[in-house]
């Protein structure tokens, strides 16, 4: 499971943002799940800042959302 | 070690993106290694496309290469 001390800044800052554009586009964190081909359990947990989330999987859930990587780690996206 | 065929898009765009960007800024590998407190192996294989980086090692490069992390995802910068 997750371990707050082992966090970095750019979890929360992927989640923040995953979250903002997710919802934008009314998507459901399930459909993202399906779309990216990832448990829902996982995006879930991605989403709130738990996971040290793997370029590839990045990758899977740009796709998913229909942006850029780089929207998902954009710092002035707040 | 790397397995090819596990290789995602992901790790060859952010390898280049970070081989261009290092070249730009004059930064041996054993500098960015340095200074982001990885292993100069680990950032070697990571130039080489070769590693799934994970988020907080993405952060980790992009503030030792004094570039947002989107720079070193971004789609647009071949």
């Amino acid at each position: 499971m997750s371990n707050p001390t082992q966090k970095c800044g750019a979890q929360r800052l992927f989640a923040a943002n995953m979250r903002r554009i997710r919802k934008a586009k009314e998507l459901t964190q399930e459909k993202v799940a399906e779309a990216a081909d990832l448990h829902p359990n996982y995006v879930s947990s991605v989403e709130r800042g738990e996971r040290n989330i793997s370029i590839c999987n990045i990758e899977r859930i740009a796709r998913a959302l229909n942006v850029p990587m780089a929207a998902l780690v954009a710092e002035d996206g707040q």
